[in-house]
């Protein structure tokens, strides 16, 4: 009889296992892979946005060559993620320095429902597209600092190096489970370096990269005066830039809580959702951080601040969107926001023309939100987040700056003066943004 | 022998129980959460639409202050909502006024998979997250209708009121299990009041607080001439405008969609599903009702119009999106694009300035759709819409009366007439929103 | 006692079931549905790419115009396919011509969680609202090329022959298990026509209905000198078309995967993951191959060239997104990105007025990238696809033909000159999309 007990008792079990109600392991796989998915085609919307802010802070004559830039950079984005960037940052990095050359060969689509193997947890052509668009982000910094005096080819030629290297070797380091997260980091800083969505990985690394650009590059004409005084050179096109912030306030929400990387289970679900809760605070936190103190230091306040404070909060919160209290979003975004407000001076001072202010927004609180992450989670350390900030600083910039003198010695890297006061669109396009308006008006047909 | 029959019989449902093939207790948790979180994010991007909206039907000299305003307006709205709103609206209302103060803490990411409890049923971020949009939408809805005369901190100043208390106080009575929907109003009544979406909580309390603003506030500078005549002040970016009410009708799937509040269920999918259908079949009415309504009445079919219609089709299927057929849905709609092309004149008639149309977009399709839930669905009364109609519209209206007077009063709630024909562009931000365009061409760079 | 054991091996078996974790069969439908309102909002969005796409590509004078028949295309497909097209494409077509007449009844929310039965697989309205969203991208192809001369009642009563007959009768042929697949088809061709999500379904249909229409409304007034030579008439606002462009390249993830039908498996959503990777790599390749021609052919780089490029490459992969390869996906939308370059030209040396240059976008690289299907999927023949362009194109041009001659003769189908000259806002809408900027500067208020 102790059988029949036990034929009892087991059967209980199997009967009380629906009653756990855990997801199964087919359905997790459809729901992981379902997150890359809707996480990735919002962050892919985040090249809109990123395209519509910029198309709408440079002048009109511009105009159309940010839209060619932002889209081409795109599509070179994802072709050199594919035939080079995802295994070189996730295939075999083990604690060290890079991962394999070679293209990325999905394994999907030959899954069969029958003998289908579902223990990787989720499709692998999803996560090369969330990946993907990640590195599309970074490249779209960078365009928006050297605008209106950027050839298009070497800014292609740099795009391609970024997308296919420079970004993926970094983003193996930590991500890939490199040096950054290797037993020896982690005996030197105490932890392992923390960053959750990428405030560093992404947003610092392509203000790096924009920063050296900007150096080699110089200011446009005009812009500084003898006695360095800054010439104002006013977007065309506000509404667009704000249609812009939007869009990547939007996408942000994929941008961080995809980075959860699983919605297999009710505790990731669970954390997504505070990540969106986090990440809208941030938001929050940075559009009124920069507003006030706008108002508080010039008595008038200007969109683009408010703009851009906004998007330095999300910046702000990206390393570690899960830990902080909703109030804490708020905070860690607002410090962002006050961030863009003293920069974007700042750079000025040091005749830096960063067109959009992306270092402001990208670079300087995506530091700033790195080592703010032992904050609110105590895994991790202040020397960690240190010398993660430091590692990626130095490798985007010293590759970067390798690239941009290489590429000035070459072919070139800036529009003739004549081409510059013409503006891109002429002089590369050919063409006019908005040929009947303005100063186009010859063209109105 | 007999328990050797009952572990058959057990371990026979067991198996069986995978053959009825329920969703289990930790799936349905991810999916509700789910549903709050894509309903969420497609809310959200309604900010953006509201703004495009607003930013296309003003004059250019006015864009500007319109963008700030929206977005601004989005981050008082979750800020307030974190603070207090949230829980004013949802905790402890139990028949009552209003919930509890204090601020909305989240219980998620502190949930382990182990020994995780899925009996709520959603992440409580995730609810909190599609609650806090819906807030952001009656905000943004006062913004349009107050356009191109309201000073920025008088408007925010209101913001803050009306988020952080006249809109949650007034959707605990519903939403909340609030007075609205108590034993003594449903004997009163005969049932409950019906807004599954917030036709009346969402809409036309907004339409309320924009009706009294613009009471308050008086018409914009030579809008009537002194014999009554409307002076035509048009948008200044019609496609602009247009990409607003698209993005409204995007987001509106997730408006209605999402106020399901489950999807955990093939039941709760399909309501979702038919729900979508609805939605998009009530803008179609209203976009149809309103182009030929225009086309009799003044021969020309006037882009803003049919805009309008649209959304005013959407407003008035959002208190049931559910219980009509697709066609009922249609006829709903048309009248909501009707009701535009008949009310924007008579509010002029009144000298009631609506800049962007938003009272007869939202206030009058709102108190229309909430009026006809009866006709589809048989467990609403006409008296108990109508009592939440009244209702509504009187906490709103007064409570929003006596702070528009009381901001009048103290820090002043209008530009001056010499900083409003400049434009809030100039006067409250010190710059311009298309400097290189039509009357800003002295920018041009 | 070996009862006792079958009691055991049951339990074991009941235990194991979870173990295998599959899907259950509501979960399915949930995920299944899902699917199609996702994928449904994402197309449903296009509808403002397009909007955005032609309205940033016509002149200032037509812009409201094209954003008016935009929004009421969409609108007018929504109601035939629910009063007729639905029924007539997917109801009893059985290998025949077309399905039967009547108006769509969803069975949805009627579903009791109790009783309900989900081996439908998902929710009836869910389905039809992703269908929808289908037919109004074919409508929206043909405002693109007869924008600037066409009058909105004859173009509104062609999208109503369009999306209510026409679109849904070739509909039935393929994806209403219609001829296109019947038996006696397969024996003839060697397999059944093959269009995944519509390179020729969708696209080259509305191709075909936007060539015939072209050609009987003729070219713009101007826009060909008496020597053939082409007069520029360059778009207004081509960030808006930018934006058009990313809208676009967004939507077209639900477009695309959402034509999987499925996700309730995890060979399902594999199969949605790969076909998100290869429709992004065809709009690289798009993007790229029209770059490169356009670089080499003009020395300069037209933005519209690109931006048509990536839709190209995404029209190109829609016939059969899941087989490629990534790098073949590169491979066939870059040819579609050159079709663009080479095809722009033609059409104008023909005479051909396309305003948006939609032939050279859908209608040729539609057409393209169904006789490319063989080459990645050994179950399609070329016999096939091409019998089903064939029959497509006849179906559709011939059926258009004729609604374009009937419509001329009749009710009229061209602007007056004057009218055309004037621009289609002043004439038919009484009003100016941008009335402050440029020749509209009188209006400025």
């Amino acid at each position: 009889m102790v059988k029949v007990f036990v034929a009892v008792f087991v059967a209980l079990a199997a009967v009380s296992a629906p009653a756990h109600a855990a997801v199964t392991d087919e359905t997790a796989y459809v729901l992981n892979t379902l997150l890359f998915l809707i996480g990735g085609f919002l962050v892919m919307w985040m090249a809109a946005g990123f395209c519509m802010l910029e198309a709408g802070l440079v002048r009109s004559k511009n105009v159309a060559t940010m839209c060619l830039k932002n889209i081409v950079l795109f599509a070179l984005a994802g072709l050199m993620y594919l035939l080079v960037g995802y295994r070189l940052m996730y295939d075999g990095v083990d604690g060290g320095f890079l991962g394999s050359f070679g293209p990325f060969l999905p394994a999907d689509g030959t899954l069969d429902g029958a003998d289908a193997d579902f223990s990787a947890g989720y499709a692998s052509s999803a996560d090369w597209f969330f990946q993907m668009v990640f590195v599309a982000t970074a490249a779209s910094i960078v365009s928006g600092t050297l605008a209106e005096r950027v050839r298009l080819t070497g800014f292609f030629v740099f795009v391609i190096v970024l997308t296919g290297l420079i970004y993926p070797i970094q983003g193996a380091w930590t991500w890939g489970s490199g040096l950054l997260t290797s037993d020896r980091f982690v005996a030197l800083a105490g932890a392992g370096f923390s960053d959750f969505a990428g405030s560093t990985l992404v947003h610092s690394a392509g203000g790096w990269a924009a920063l050296t650009g900007a150096i080699v590059l110089g200011p446009r004409l005009g812009r500084y005066d003898p006695r360095g005084r800054v010439r104002p050179m006013p977007g065309s096109n506000l509404p667009l830039a704000t249609l812009g912030t939007f869009i990547l306030w939007l996408g942000w929400f994929g941008f961080n809580g995809g980075s959860q990387l699983a919605m297999g289970s009710g505790a990731d679900v669970a954390a997504i959702a505070r990540i969106f809760a986090n990440t809208n605070m941030a938001a929050v936190g940075g559009t009124l951080g920069a507003m006030l103190l706008a108002q508080l230091r010039y008595k008038k306040i200007d969109l683009t601040f408010v703009l851009n404070g906004a998007l330095a909060g999300l910046v702000s919160i990206t390393a570690a969107p899960l830990t902080p209290s909703p109030l804490a979003a708020v905070a860690i975004g607002a410090v962002g926001g006050v961030l863009v407000v003293v920069c974007v001076p700042l750079f000025d001072r040091l005749r830096i023309d960063d067109v959009v202010g992306a270092l402001s927004v990208h670079l300087v609180p995506g530091i700033w939100g790195t080592l703010a992450v032992p904050l609110t989670n105590p895994e991790a350390t202040l020397a960690a987040q240190g010398l993660g900030v430091l590692a990626t600083g130095l490798w985007v910039s010293v590759t970067s700056l390798v690239v941009w003198l290489g590429l000035k010695a070459t072919i070139g890297l800036r529009l003739t003066p004549e081409d510059e006061l013409a503006g891109g669109d002429t002089s590369e396009l050919g063409m006019e943004a908005y040929p009947e308006f303005g100063r186009g008006s010859q063209f109105a047909g």
